[in-house]
């Protein structure tokens, strides 16, 4: 195990009903808030009224329509209004694109330049306005963590950037808020609350036992769970268990100690900035390409790990365990009505070549990654996202 | 799921030769320091200067000599010399009696009154000095936790209170500093972990997949990593596992969204305030006892998960099972010489009886506990722990 800082100090306010808390959660960073939103769900579902009878006390300013895949426009607006109402704290009510667009917000008020540039370059990050936010999707575990990811329609980049003081302040976690997410976004959010775990399961670290043990039981909840929560919208339990797993999947235990390159997110950030797909999507089609990519004599022993340890499965053949694990997980993100195939999200061959070497440039793929890749390895793993999967 | 809160703030600095990172640690908070550490363990393996070394810059104020079991004679000690000297921050150097003293200490200090009220009243706990923390013993947990056990002597009382501002503001955790550890506190910490897991696993709550599904990773961690340890004493490797198995096994992840109520930890607490035994070897005679006790019809299911996704049991018979995993328990223990009867350690038949109604009285354990026990069913369970354990 490697010397690892853990210093998650959100304050996570899970459960039914706890909007009363929220005056108390903000008043502390001031009067002046920036609540920020998307496209409308909220004004559906009547979560915007529920916020906005707890903020008579405050002065609201409002930026509104926040995209899926967050834009740096949008970005810029609301740092706009940051300023101009000298806002003391930000509010994001929604899905992880809410909330990462407001951290971006939040650490550009007191930056002295455009932005992107905290977005190309983290390091220039330094102090952000206070974050509250109120959750209404399972999946980027962004509640918990200090990361962000934008996208820049205009040069077709979609990147991550962190920052110490990007983590929220308080995040409310009401599964219930997540019982009118569609049946789609519930197997995406699934999917990318997966993929999380997996992207920091699978890495070269040695002595990684708890942070192995911690995120095969991570898994087995998002296995047993999204499926239930995909099927009975209304499960709270299920909505519970995936919400509290997403916040757990990416707060920093899975990779305490234990350096870790991801993979498939960069490759799939490509697909979401060239095409603008559905992200838990795109790393459903990647993600059993790239195990067979990753899958070898060394690596093997893993993979079986994964398929002993959260699928169940039994067998002293390392090779055989692990090709039987990818299909199961293959198949689970079928029992979801995960489309398997590029083309089946609108994708065709045309770009392929440019999204691949877009990844390896953006992702640093070429090493400190599980199975390193080049270009033509990538566009490899993308073109065979373009049939359905076998895995033989 | 129950609703909760998870608030954990504790800046966690893991791994080796961090200790020139305690002025930046100490120094947001003050300049004058009060040293709290025990016996003279700290002495022997150096830590005790190398720790000086880097408090040239602060006006140092020592506490020495707190006991295993920490008395509240130790804290009011502290009291004075914080109060004397104008203290601003407590720095805790030694294992989790050290801490826990320290943690009362912070709280006193601000307190109109005796320290002894904070234990015995936990609602009385308000302001605290900030407690920075080296943890040179795996077992307790209080690093990250708001918890502290504090003994008092002449009452014949061992007492656990907690408040929101007893969590240490900074921990340091060097894997390396436990290696010193003797084997018989190398087996008594990792008995400790374990029954944390256990006291919080075995619980009424239905729904709770993640949180079981926890506990048993962390569980599988400390069941593998404690012999090893207790083997090979300078086994960096193991001992960073136990290390952050410690503290995520009582940081609040177990019970979020599970009200659990603890009942071996009440019952050792007995036997540690009437004849001073070791904590965790307390626990491990005693769990095997409460586990028969607790296994009927109803808990079988239960006890059989724990050894199906624990030990890797196999078998449809629940109860089969149940008690297999009870006996593969007890092995574990034996695995590290721990003792498996009371008379092992010192302790006869004559106060079984008081030590019983104490621990129903002080734990509750009359109802919210996964198997409520009355002093006649506490004082079977220590009878049974007089002679070796026979599962039947």
């Amino acid at each position: 195990m490697e010397n690892f800082r853990f210093f998650v100090p959100t304050d996570i306010r899970f459960g039914r009903d706890r909007l009363s808390e929220l005056p108390e959660a903000l008043a502390k960073f001031g009067k002046r808030v920036l609540v920020v939103y998307g496209g409308g769900s909220i004004k559906r579902s009547g979560l915007y009224e529920r916020v906005m009878n707890q903020l008579s006390d405050f002065e609201v300013t409002e930026l509104a329509g926040v995209e899926p895949n967050p834009r740096i426009d949008s970005v810029r607006e609301g740092v706009k209004l940051a300023r101009d109402n000298k806002i003391d704290v930000i509010l994001a009510v929604g899905g992880g694109s809410v909330v990462d667009a407001s951290k971006v917000i939040a650490a550009s008020v007191p930056y002295d330049g455009d932005a992107w540039d905290l977005v190309k370059n983290p390091s220039l990050i330094d102090m952000a306005l206070p974050l509250v936010d109120i959750l209404t999707l399972s999946a980027t575990g962004t509640e918990m963590n200090r990361n962000a990811v934008i996208s820049n329609m205009e040069t077709n980049e979609k990147l991550g950037t962190t920052g110490m003081n990007l983590i929220p302040q308080v995040s409310f976690l009401d599964p219930a808020e997540t019982q009118t997410v569609s049946k789609w976004q519930t197997a995406a959010g699934s999917s990318d609350i997966l993929s999380h775990l997996f992207e920091q399961y699978f890495a070269r670290t040695a002595n990684v036992d708890l942070q192995d043990f911690l995120a095969e039981a991570l898994m087995k909840v998002v296995i047993k769970h999204g499926p239930i929560a995909f099927n009975e919208p209304d499960n709270y339990e299920s909505r519970a268990e995936l919400m509290w797993a997403s916040s757990l999947a990416l707060n920093g235990l899975e990779n305490a100690g234990k350096p870790v390159g991801w993979t498939v997110h960069p490759i799939e950030h490509e697909l979401s900035a060239f095409y603008d797909i559905t992200h838990g999507v795109g790393l459903a089609i990647l993600t059993p390409r790239w195990m067979e990519y990753a899958l070898d004599e060394k690596t093997a022993p893993k993979f079986a790990q994964y398929g002993r340890n959260v699928w169940g499965l039994q067998g002293d053949d390392d090779m055989a365990v692990a090709k039987d694990a990818i299909r199961k997980t293959i198949a689970w993100y079928q029992s979801m009505d995960i489309p398997m195939t590029l083309p089946e999200v609108g994708i065709d061959e045309s770009k392929l070549d440019v999204m691949a070497a877009a990844a390896v440039e953006h992702g640093g793929l070429t090493q400190g990654v599980y199975a390193p890749m080049q270009p033509a390895d990538v566009e490899a793993v993308l073109r065979a996202s373009m049939t359905a999967p076998v895995v033989d």
